[in-house]
């Protein structure tokens, strides 16, 4: 059976030393956070992920979800107790607003939680991410009775919410949905329709579940610009806040999955459902779009969730199987063979994962702040400064840190030989699990369109141009570190092959759109690893001057070394990604679609 | 649900006139197998697989095998019909010797049906790939009266056969091994032991079944010297070929695994089974080899197949699935949407799957060839370098095609977005079954480690010197050839990276063995994608001839814009693999057991 460590050691280095939480607060809500509050937070939420989350992971996928005959639907077992102690104890209103029983914390806090919760047990933490992106939805484009309702019972978690937006028919295109709403003489609307894949479309751990709903008002454009929001619960609500009549939504069936089952993936049917507009008539997409950046950043926390955790168990399988000797001679001449650590592709395979798992959660936290200070900071510039960062890092995080974390699960998997593949040994769950996430909230390829169509040329290119001159400051301001040259020489490689193929799409991408279609992936992942190479050479850089002060730990000498590790292996590829974006998009566009 | 059609075009290109199988009539079974009997067999193939084994290939994961009270496994509904049709067709011994029931045919046709089986049912072509590797092992090291038992009940598919090496404790290192053999006065042995991961090691499709065990003799040395290869038969066999008494072989239980689920995968129990040594004493592993070798060349065509059918549903969704717009404007303007296949990023993710597919594919029908030669030819020096050839390739094959092929498989899967996720669309079957591959039969790691430290060095290089050659010298002839530019100047820039890499493990790996070990995996994928550019640059070039002289068809122009996609994008990969080989074991090596 797996098991599960926060790794709390890692997230204070990030929050304390290389990103200095404390530099921020100036901001609501930070001053609040500090770093004994922190330490408290962090450490009841590993707890929690450890020793409540951790042990049902198993017992969810085995089990699944079951749709009773009534149409209800039934959660694992454990399940239930479990979500009320998350409910109890904040967990769900950690960074929000005091008005509505939240905490006011950075939202920089409630990620870290997120991939606690996520790598004790993915299935389960997705009923909470989904409570809290459609929280984040109503709480910007709700009306204020609307959100006096829903958002006090939502952030204590007594109710859970949910995203419905495919259909059979339509997914990235949402411009094809039908899902029809018919305005009411008391301003409600009555919504027919169908919507597929609706992740906690329905369970029995909440009182009481609101439903965010794209559809189509009577008589709206045709395509996007048709589509409005609604939030439609599944119990009415009272005006005086109590629950009232069951309303013309239900589950109709669960979805067979290849992975997280212990969440319930609805269809859901909406028969002349109750709901109410969200922001304004045909502008249901602003209101999704909140609901979606948060999302995204919450996906992309479950590619590094899962990758971390298998990991861990990954090294612990390697420490403990005897299977041959080391190819320099015996280490563990007192037993029948060594540890498969001693094997140089082993370690190769186990940094592979580290490297980016260290990377990526730096990523997470750096982006995570620049949310905080979007949303917090009174400087409008600033302000701007961080809204143009999570903009352009939003897909990045999302496509790159949900295919890597992927892979890096069935990396992991391949340590254990045989017994990867065997269910009780838990690591093929953590790959039917990690997998999703390269598809859900926008398929990966779509991330990648929305980095090179939209977040890239947006503003005449000002949040890359941002980016760029970070890295290449960085770089130049410890050009004469002598310690700092393995991390900053392939980190300036890289940003010169990201600079080259930015300059490549400008000009190629233009006049023939199909050129930044066919570079979107590599331009998407050339991207993250140009990101991971300064979040490494600000961590090494870091640890050096830790080092440096107060002597070295083993922690600090293993950020060095998976460090350069990063620099020497990973990093490189960026060579690749670079070749392929300017081999453009002619050869794939010349054969008919029948010749495939 | 999925489907899948043979790829005879692609098979008739290969045989007919790449590898210009009708070159080789002089060699035994070769002329038996003229250009309308390839035809016909390939056609019954075809039709076996598409309509009898791919329609149980979904039934078979749902339904998995069930181990009954009395011991007895039960396999999914239609599998044993479909296997009567199977060893009623002959298949089992399409290339087998006359002197045992068999066809004689090459070994090239039989792997192109083991494809085609595996495209339509991993699980149940498994049943199939395990008797003939059991068979080829009994074929070369059976005593003359165990050959006369087993060999032409296998060969009819009246029995089938498995392979007995892992234990619990032991996977790869197989010196571990506990299970006891005692030598008793009639010669035979009495095996007492526990073996895992037994692949079709009991079910109800066929008589009996023949196990090959590999145990020790009581009193044997230490390690892997100690260690002998047995055949149990399940039930055992009275003097005059009829079914005696049951064995004291059980299958104890069943193991829950992430696919295969219509094959299973057995527990054994060995208590006082009777058995009987294959070769001699002590010397097991060289029987095992034989059926290593062979099962090695089975699980790469696997990772192959999967790729294919995986790639074959991909192209055919994309084709019909509307979802937006393309890039440079409508293009299905009566439809309110287009295809999917109109946009760049799926047509990129079909044509890395295809360009694979068709290259490895050739990869097979090359070794395969060479293990008819060296098997049939009466030239020793002939034989000796396709000898060579085999030893060489057969870890890239197996390394390579079932990485390359598992993550196509994922990769296809992800064309389906949402649906991709979802078990009945049975995308994410290909990916839980392909998953395997990349473990059994010597996980890939292993692979890699046999090609560098042993397939490598053997005999000074000579093998891979062989393959330089011939590749540089390919690449000399068609020099002056314009058309062959876009495909040639790639293939020597990979040749060139390929052979900087050797020098470096010549020069570095010797002194230092985990230098060796930190490269293998690189150099394992390196290799392959030269060999693989060597693939494409042949394919092309017959390709180029045949339009030259008989007109372009689509088939043909198709393969041309493939080739030129591989080179474009795919082999650069090359210089990455090149960059990693040559950053050494240090930095990897560096980090106690403790620090990971």
């Amino acid at each position: 059976m797996p098991s599960y460590k926060a790794p709390l050691e890692d997230v204070g280095f990030l929050l304390d030393d290389v990103f200095q939480f404390d530099r921020y607060n100036n901001l609501p809500g930070f001053a609040d956070a500090s770093a004994d509050v922190r330490e408290a937070v962090l450490g009841e939420a590993a707890k929690l992920s450890e020793n409540v989350l951790q042990p049902l992971n198993r017992i969810g996928d085995l089990e699944g979800c079951k749709r009773n005959a009534d149409g209800t639907v039934t959660t694992p077992k454990g399940f239930k107790e479990a979500y009320k102690q998350v409910a109890e104890g904040g967990w769900l209103g950690l960074s929000a607003p005091a008005e509505f029983g939240g905490q006011g914390l950075p939202v920089t806090l409630s990620q870290m939680v997120a991939e606690f919760q996520c790598s004790a047990n993915m299935a389960f933490s997705m009923y909470s991410g989904l409570t809290m992106g459609a929280t984040a939805a109503l709480m910007v484009h709700g009306r204020p009775e609307q959100k006096a309702i829903f958002l006090p019972k939502m952030v204590a978690g007594e109710w859970t919410g949910t995203m419905n937006l495919t259909e059979p028919q339509c997914g990235t295109d949402l411009g094809l949905l039908r899902t029809k709403a018919v305005k009411q003489g008391d301003g409600s609307y009555k919504l027919s329709g169908t919507k597929i894949f609706i992740s906690a479309g329905d369970h029995d751990l909440a009182d009481n579940i609101i439903h965010l709903v794209l559809a189509r008002i009577e008589g709206a454009p045709a395509g996007i610009k048709g589509v409005s929001l609604f939030v439609v619960p599944k119990i009415l609500v009272n005006a005086d806040g109590s629950l009232g009549e069951r309303n013309g939504v239900t589950c109709g069936s669960l979805e067979h999955k290849m992975g997280i089952h212990g969440n319930a993936t609805c269809v859901m049917n909406y028969d002349d459902a109750t709901g109410w507009l969200i922001g304004e008539e045909n502008k249901g997409m602003q209101g999704m779009f909140v609901m979606m950046n948060e999302a995204r950043l919450g996906v992309a926390v479950q590619g590094l969730a899962q990758s971390e955790v298998a990991y861990q168990n990954a090294v612990a399988y390697a420490r403990e199987r005897l299977q041959g000797r080391a190819l320099t001679g015996a280490k563990a001449t007192d037993k029948p063979a060594d540890p498969i650590i001693v094997h140089p592709d082993v370690r190769r395979t186990l940094l592979t994962i580290r490297a980016f798992n260290e990377a990526a959660r730096a990523m997470v936290v750096w982006t995570a702040l620049k949310s905080d200070v979007a949303h917090r900071s009174e400087d409008a510039k600033e302000r701007q400064a961080a809204d143009d960062h999570m903009g352009l890092m939003t897909p990045v995080l999302k496509g790159v840190l949900t295919d890597v974390g992927f892979a890096n699960t069935v990396l992991a998997q391949q340590m254990f030989g045989g017994h990867g593949y065997i269910a009780e040994w838990g690591m093929e769950q953590f790959v039917r699990d990690a997998r999703i996430a390269m598809i859900y909230e926008g398929a990966n390829g779509i991330q990648a369109l929305d980095l090179v169509g939209r977040k890239l040329p947006r503003d005449g290119g000002r949040a890359a141009m941002a980016f760029f001159g970070e890295v290449g400051a960085f770089a130049k301001q410890h050009a004469a570190d002598e310690a700092m040259k393995p991390y900053l020489a392939p980190l300036s490689v890289a940003l010169g092959h990201l600079q080259q193929a930015t300059m490549w799409l400008m000009q190629n991408a233009m006049a023939k759109p199909d050129n930044a279609g066919a570079g979107a992936t590599d331009y998407m992942q050339l991207f993250g690893l140009t990101a991971f190479g300064y979040m490494w050479a600000r961590m090494a850089k870091v640890a050096q001057d830790k080092i440096a002060s107060s002597g070295a730990t083993s922690y600090l000498t293993t950020k060095l070394v998976t460090g350069r590790f990063f620099m020497e292996r990973m990093l490189p590829e960026t060579s690749v990604h670079l070749a392929r974006i300017q081999s453009g998009a002619a050869t794939m566009m010349e054969l008919p679609a029948e010749a495939f």
